[in-house]
């Protein structure tokens, strides 16, 4: 059967999200992604989701274009054929991630969204789920955590949204109960780095005291020093089943590895297969938060996966807003994957629109079931690809800049990193 | 399409083979081989290839039979069963490779032609190769070295076969003419380890003025002391591409391999997941030969080349003697492998019997062309693997021992490791 890509399309779209905090700034009222769909000369369509900034639109759409005829089954081809269409291009940053994901392989980032939509179609001429082109499911439901961020109570200038604010410890463990009620999260994370550490440790031991048996995480992105993230790590030791990147780099992680009693993750200072060695080497990290949108799709995450296995790192997964396409994926990859055993991240109880056609992904118990059809096992609402590309049309951001929205609204806000 | 395993056969093959000499004894007249079929409820058959001695035969009989009813996609699953079905077995021994390679995964080893069998099927379910299920192919063909042994003229009280004795540079070079003149090879190995090292190294440079222009590699099968590998090594500068296993273990081959001047090769330290980190950690090797038969199949095998990119370290690939269903799977994977940039060892010149249907794999100009059809894109003569098995049932080898075979022609034969 033939699998040649005759048409690639790559549509921008903008979905509302809440003011999120972080150590870099805010979210901005609507978060971007880019819709990739791969059509076969069968007729098939695969599906993608990835970052939408300028620079990556521009790499995409290059992309898009150069991989006309090449078969859905020859990825390896693909990858190369992305990676030399990227030599020929200029553009610098769009790395959808305001600014702290920056060391990420641009091949990979960009070979993604393009690979899921290979493997979607791969799925569908086999009447199997992406799920079987990964060694088949080791869980049929993947767990995620609660994704808990500081936050105000709505976007300056609009109303507020149904979540209000959370700007204490009392806010946290209010927003943590609201969203383990609806969606039975067996784990929490709190996004943090936006208050001073004792502060956000104080959150921590309240969030221990209001759910005594769940495994808790704290990520703060790099904003502390190593003095101060080893002080963190001492006040948190028997709290958090792990700390999230606490201080910038390999050489400082590695230096708060050696000390802290629990083990550090990251999603910042290995993003990338070529910083493995060298996180080895100094045994800066103990668990990687893998994401397939800047590892290089699918198949490249399992590679992590295989890597984090062979030497003895724990594995789990990191998320950053995005829609349904995306967490099809996630699941399927989470799913197939054996020594994944930590609650995956999501953004998805921020959002409340999304491009594909409801029902199929839903968050029950703390889990989303892997879809079971043929392909990714999701549908594209074209109305709703639409719409939320008319709003990525009309709401005029371009690139994610949660710093320079924070300082439009807070002109006193630096961007610094450790900031404590 | 329901792909679930109904019946799996094993079927113990001899096919004779030449008395290739090595440093733990010398090839008996018979080697073996097993022969895994798996059928699907659908009535689809794939082809496995692995060794047969009778430890390993126990195994995977056991296994053949735990894993009915699991579906061929899930290979994760069926690797389970493989491992929890090892757990309830006693057997001991059972390597397939005449105790070169004691430390490989007893479950991965076992794992490994059913997962070749089952990535046939799935290829014969989608009517695409196996190598579109591996990435597809990065090369159409599969270059090859010429795998030179030390032998004698034929086995004693044997006619002499066609390719008469090699016991010294001047026959080693007359049979690498021969082998390159028929096959086209554009790479040597030599099985060293025989010799006393000083008629090795004069091997190698006879070699090297036979053939200016191919690259050359020796392989003494951790023969010796890292004081004599040190001096082989700097006879050797410059005149092979890499040298294997000159000596025994991780901290020996991390000696040797600070002073040579060029990379140590290895498929006898490094042969499991779990020796890579260790191997990294000390610098032992810069090349691992992979072999999907001891690594765990082809997307196990897979992952050892993603390590291997990842952590900067060659790729190459070993062989024992095998039939056509491994050369098969081995050209698949080759052929899908990008960082495999070493020509693979093989020792398919030197059998004459085997069990698949003719024509499809021809080495040509030192390369085999990857089968296009279905699967491994291979057939099983049905009549070749009757008489073959009844060749193993008439050969009274049971297990293979290279070293009790010499022993019984030359009493005074001792294994050693390091010999010299």
């Amino acid at each position: 059967m033939s699998a040649r890509i005759t048409a690639v399309t790559v549509t921008p779209v903008a979905f509302a999200d809440p003011p999120l905090l972080n150590t870099v700034g805010v979210h901005q009222p609507f978060a971007l992604r880019a819709i990739v769909q791969i059509r076969t000369d069968d007729g098939v369509v695969g599906l993608g989701e990835t970052y939408a900034d300028t620079a990556h639109l521009v790499r995409l759409n290059a992309a898009a274009e150069a991989m006309v005829g090449v078969d859905v089954f020859a990825l390896h081809s693909l990858r190369a054929v992305v990676d030399e269409c990227l030599g020929g291009l200029t553009v610098t940053g769009g790395d959808g991630v305001a600014g702290m994901i920056t060391t990420a392989s641009t091949t990979d980032r960009v070979f993604s969204p393009f690979e899921v939509a290979c493997l979607d179609i791969q799925g569908k001429i086999l009447g199997r789920p992406v799920s079987d082109l990964l060694g088949g499911l080791v869980r049929t439901a993947v767990p995620f955590s609660a994704y808990l961020f500081y936050k105000w109570a709505g976007h300056p200038g609009s109303a507020d949204d149904e979540w209000g604010a959370a700007l204490d410890p009392e806010g946290i463990v209010a927003q943590a109960r609201r969203m383990i009620d609806r969606y039975g999260f067996g784990a929490i994370k709190l996004k943090g780095g936006v208050f001073p550490p004792e502060q956000e440790i104080a959150a921590m031991h309240a969030l221990r005291e209001a759910f005594p048996d769940l495994p808790l995480r704290l990520d703060p992105n790099a904003a502390w020093t190593v003095d101060t993230s080893l002080e963190v790590a001492s006040a948190l030791t028997g709290v958090v089943e792990y700390l999230e990147d606490p201080t910038p780099g390999l050489d400082g992680m590695s230096e708060v590895a050696r000390k802290a009693a629990m083990p550090l993750a990251t999603n910042m200072c290995v993003v990338a297969f070529d910083q493995l060695e060298p996180s080895v080497r100094r045994d800066s990290v103990g668990v990687v938060l893998s994401d397939h949108h800047y590892w290089g799709g699918l198949q490249r995450s399992r590679l992590l996966a295989g890597i984090c296995d062979t030497f003895g790192l724990g594995l789990s997964m990191h998320s950053n807003s995005h829609l349904g396409i995306s967490l099809a994926a996630m699941v399927h990859l989470a799913g197939a994957t054996p020594n994944l055993t930590y609650a995956c991240d999501t953004h998805w109880p921020w959002k409340t629109e999304d491009v594909v056609v409801p029902g199929v992904l839903r968050i029950e118990n703390g889990a989303v079931a892997v879809p079971t059809g043929p392909g990714l096992g999701i549908e594209l609402d074209e109305d709703a690809l639409a719409r939320l590309h008319q709003q990525y049309l009309d709401c005029g951001i371009r690139d994610r800049d949660d710093t320079g929205y924070r300082q439009s609204l807070e002109p006193d806000f630096v961007n610094s990193s450790p900031r404590w």
